[in-house]
């Protein structure tokens, strides 16, 4: 049975890193002693060891020790045996391209789907998507594609952002971006707002959280989901 | 001797399309009666022929015809044989993918380079830079690399946004995604403002427009440059 928090963002504004989330890890990582962080996402280009001693410090209060995927001699050994899972946000082409060229995704996703607690925040939940290709990030590394885990069947748009009113700018808003992007695939797109996150447990899938989802269906006109709802039937 | 300009945007607010460039686009292509379209971008999803007519009515006025890249039997042929070129905005993965794969973006460079003139908007100005790595898009499709065609030793970010003042929204700013290209690359970037452009004229590289653009260089701060400025100096 799959145990799976996909958070929009790591932390909300005014409040310490994973704060808001403390209780949802609680309950995802309930009897959890160590699980492997996935440090490669790299925001602002922080070190792997620095990325993995920021969410450490954030599990401490769970008493929950973190061990970077980095510092594994056998990754996918390591990927094997671990108790559950935790990848932090950052640039999502970083964490992807470095998923991909390790070999690990592939593991990852075997693990989680075994039933291995996972959480992603932003660019971490992007890869529990079909694929990475609705995040906002600058493509600053070239992966060797964009496929991700498919952890759940369809793409997500963290930190989903509604066009500010009366802003004379003429780039594209979120929302037409998304709209681009099914102009290429059918993957519906849950645009996450922050304070909001996706639960997975077996097969139900829940927007859980304060905010509303902007859900994005090709061929549809986008609509809101409340928190609580499930998302089971967006496929 | 290259003619090249580089627009941030191909309408502003309110305004119709590349009503403001009128002058410029009389200057850039003095002399011409038919340019080369290249439509790829398809902004929103639109054809190849529609985004052709699109452009081809903003060209009208200046007595130069319009034609399409995408209609060319031989595309590498009528890029060697064309007078100029005006590449329009919409999705840079799509526009770059299709450049690479149909084996274009070589012979653009090489057609501009020998002193054809150019023009770019916003995803057709992102090909001018080094690489298409300071784009603002959505990765809706893989192209097999992200080098661009280097008409200027640097980088663009089309429709650069400043904060929005007091917006408690956690992704990162624009400024913070170009900082992420930094700890990746150093090359420069011009945040270029919609209703700014570049102007190349030799080897003379220009800021024109209205507004100010904002610098980024790999371990400075951020700096302005005003209107009329010179950008030589940045490689």
């Amino acid at each position: 049975m799959k145990h799976i928090v996909l958070a929009s963002t790591s932390t909300l504004y005014g409040e310490a890193y994973l704060a808001y989330l403390q209780p949802v890890m609680k309950t995802l990582f309930a009897g959890v002693t160590e699980i492997i962080f996935v440090p490669f996402a790299r925001p602002g280009g922080i070190s792997h060891d620095e990325y993995t001693a920021k969410a450490a410090a954030a599990f401490a209060p769970l008493q929950i020790q973190v061990k970077g995927l980095h510092t594994f001699s056998d990754p996918v050994a390591a990927i094997g045996a671990a108790q559950g899972f935790f990848t932090g946000g950052g640039n999502t082409f970083l964490l992807v391209k470095e998923l991909l060229e390790r070999g690990l995704m592939a593991p990852l996703k075997a693990a989680v789907e075994a039933g291995r607690p996972y959480m992603g925040c932003s660019a971490g939940s992007n890869i529990g998507g079909v694929s990475m290709q609705t995040t906002n990030d600058m493509p600053i590394v070239h992966p060797p594609g964009f496929e991700t885990m498919g952890l759940v069947p369809f793409n997500l748009n963290p930190h989903y952002l509604d066009p500010i009113p009366d802003l004379p700018h003429m780039g594209e808003t979120r929302e037409t971006r998304i709209r681009e992007f099914h102009t290429q695939h059918a993957t519906p797109v849950v645009g996450l707002r922050e304070g909001g996150w996706i639960v997975v447990a077996g097969d139900n899938i829940t927007l859980e959280g304060t905010p509303t989802a902007r859900i994005f269906e090709a061929g549809k006109a986008p609509y809101e989901v409340d928190p609580g709802s499930s998302l089971n039937f967006l496929r």
